[in-house]
């Protein structure tokens, strides 16, 4: 019985592990619960699971819910508060799925305190992977991925040792724009850059699927997971998403992980690891009556962003900080309307440039480094060379 | 260091076998060779591994190599002599690289004498697999497969318990009439069935490809390797021969193996199980420049060899090594030019029907029960209703 916290509950990511929970009730008791601010759903949630501790990061919001829910339950509140629960005692394993930085901290006090960490949420990665994966040595704690690429090549490598993996391969829808050229590339809208082929997600997660940046951080993040160079970790364009990654090795055999672009096959995988759970028939994917499945390179001239992650990621230090930060105030200007789609690795590229380099910032470091290249970003798109 | 017995020294996946252990010295010393009768060969092998012990089954070329050879290595000959290796005492592993039934008695003895088996001998299991699979777990010896399908399998499973497995998916090309109607299947020539798309092979093998009864016998196979019922084993048409088999676990996630159409990959694998070999880049498949990968359902109506396969495997028993020999035998007229293409199924099944049924012979009954088949599929064959 592995007893949870979970960060994000009212995600979708959060929503199907308190599915999971459910349909397995001898496999796991969630003990701990955070929101950002969804405090209605969390009250079912909190009917349903009956946990003994909650989190409301949003400070009005929480003390509201804290004064409802008094001497029935502890609330805590505010990104603090999401940290104290990480750390708290009743519960072996986090499942991290905020959105955002705000998820680095309680990746890093879980791990202090001795707890797996299932992880969703790419920044503590991008942003932190020099302080996690080695406090997770120490500590002798696992990270074990949610996101399906890296679930993919973790359940390929099951395992085994990392002298016999040549590379490995992510895989990518290639978004929307995969087959425009330069030029249809600089008109893309909103609503187009908004409507991903495969996958149902958030709105700046799509937007980051069609620059390529998404693939961009899933290779910094998979350098971190699995303590690849760069130069061995590769990038397959594969738009039908039934291979969510492959695992090459030193003998050529390539092992792919495939199914149906569903989240909660990785979400099962990691929470039920090492075990598996059985899922329904809808999970299961007909290889008899697959459509044809196509691969090629990504074109990184087309889609800098691509390539700007996998320079800030061999750059390292805090270069990948801004790279992120930078890459989520561009992707809000274009959703605001304030950036072309070909105006955002323009702003990012600049802004990694112009940034002071620190080759191991620490916890605190890294959230001044964040913020410098937020106003950084804001302050370019203002003057005057983009759409306004 | 493993210590290698190698029976079938001069085929195809026997000099593999040999170029493998010349180029990790340090991991594999073969110290016993077989072959038919290409004593030409063997002679070369023979000054390059400097082995103990060499068998011929062919008798006169086996007392001429003795008789050259008397005093420096011990020869054996005939179906005996391949035993009496197979149970010979300085060697842990044996290679079973041989072609047809002669193969299952050697499997027998290695395992008896406490070996492992590295298994490209089809025969063995098809035939023998009720005998062989419970002697290697009573011995606590392992079988670990050569086929390319099997290896795919057993590589994907890699230890894994079989309670998560839903189902295994072996691949195939579907051969060089997938696309035939049953007119056109009437008309095919030895020439066609000869034509392989993929993979270059022997001629009996290439027309079991071209009818599907290779599938079928590999799906005999792994029933036994891996222990499943028949209706958790299905086979996928995949003409471009890239993923070589796959295991889709009970959360609906599958794990295919992939890699170019080449034996060294399975070999390497079986023989330096549980570690890999690094192998050169031509191993080596370049996912992002790889053509289009397509799936299908096999049509049993077609090519009704693969229902026969499952039919006499579901039968169990003596029911495939009826239809295994009643094949050889159907194959070999057809070869000869004394069966159409659409007759070896009709003579199969015939043969099948008409067998006396013994639920687990032993191993001289299973010599009988073949002997009896490959007569009664020529004796059919004379009767007048078939071409000449």
């Amino acid at each position: 019985m592995k007893k949870i916290l979970l960060l994000g509950s009212t995600g979708s990511i959060g929503k199907n592990v308190v599915n999971l929970a459910g349909m397995f009730p001898d496999h796991f008791k969630i003990v701990g619960l955070a929101v950002n601010s969804n405090t209605e759903l969390l009250e079912e949630q909190v009917k349903m699971l009956n946990p003994q501790i909650v989190c409301i990061t949003d400070p009005d919001k929480g003390a509201d819910f804290a004064r409802r829910f008094r001497g029935r339950l502890t609330v805590m509140t505010g990104d603090r508060g999401l940290e104290e629960l990480a750390a708290s005692s009743d519960a072996d394993t986090l499942v991290n799925a905020v959105v955002g930085e705000v998820g680095l901290r309680p990746t890093y006090r879980a791990l202090e305190s001795g707890k797996d960490v299932l992880l969703a949420n790419k920044e503590t990665l991008v942003a932190g992977g020099h302080l996690i994966m080695p406090l997770a040595e120490r500590m002798k704690r696992r990270i074990i991925p949610i996101d399906s690429e890296h679930s993919a090549v973790f359940q390929c490598l099951d395992g085994r040792s990392m002298d016999e993996v040549r590379r490995i391969l992510l895989t990518a829808s290639g978004g929307p724009f995969r087959d425009f050229d330069r030029q249809a590339l600089l008109n893309v809208t909103r609503e187009q850059a908004l409507n991903h082929p495969r996958w149902k997600m958030g709105r700046k997660i799509t937007v980051d699927s069609a620059t390529l940046m998404n693939k961009g951080l899933e290779v910094i993040e998979a350098h971190w997971l699995f303590g690849l160079p760069y130069d061995r970790i590769s990038v397959v364009v594969h738009p039908q998403s039934m291979i969510h990654s492959l695992v090459q090795f030193i003998d050529g055999s390539l092992l792919a992980q495939m199914g149906v672009t569903d989240m909660m096959i990785p979400i099962s995988y990691a929470m039920a690891w090492p075990e598996r759970l059985p899922l329904k028939h809808k999970y299961h994917l007909d290889m008899q009556t697959l459509e044809d499945l196509s691969f090629s390179r990504p074109d990184q001239d087309k889609f800098p962003c691509l390539r700007l992650a996998y320079e800030a990621g061999n750059h390292g230090g805090s270069a990948p900080v801004v790279l992120n930060s930078a890459n989520e105030e561009a992707v809000a200007l274009f959703l605001e309307g304030r950036l072309s789609f070909a105006d955002i690795p323009v702003l990012i590229e600049e802004a990694v440039k112009k940034a002071v380099f620190n080759p191991a910032p620490d916890l605190d470091e890294i959230a001044d480094i964040s913020c410098e290249a937020r106003i950084r970003v804001r302050e370019a798109a203002c003057d005057g060379r983009f759409v306004s």
